[in-house]
């Protein structure tokens, strides 16, 4: 089973990297760019019959995925 | 308009940072975990009118978001 979890930076936080890639996009031809946001993509291939999948996932986020001062996470089936 | 895209490491890629988060995740609770590969999460914010917005963004995703080479890259509206 292929569980998917993004974590983002949280809307408060800045993004140098973003800003980064926004100011590249709109140099290469695309002006109509306002904002970029980056994040992190985790494919997590993990055996179907895992107990307590759901909440041991979000604590793994919580702990080792993301940095919840500064991130947020969301988990995807 | 928001526009994501998620840029991964091609199947035949190594991904080392992957690896450690799996076995991270085995140590941390879940040995259930079979395999972990990591890549980009990007939220793009874009104006609705952009003419042939999709057959720019992705010239843009091919020539400055992913690396052809070792990347995959799939654009979600």
């Amino acid at each position: 089973m292929k569980v998917k979890v993004l974590v983002t930076p949280k809307a408060a936080v800045l993004d140098p990297q973003g800003v980064a890639v926004r100011d590249a996009m709109k140099h290469l031809g695309m002006p109509e760019v306002h904002s970029v946001r980056i994040g992190k993509y985790l494919e997590i291939e993990v055996d179907d019959k895992t107990p307590n999948l759901d909440s041991r996932l979000n604590d793994l986020c919580r702990d080792l995925l993301s940095n919840p001062v500064i991130e947020d996470y969301e988990v995807v089936k």
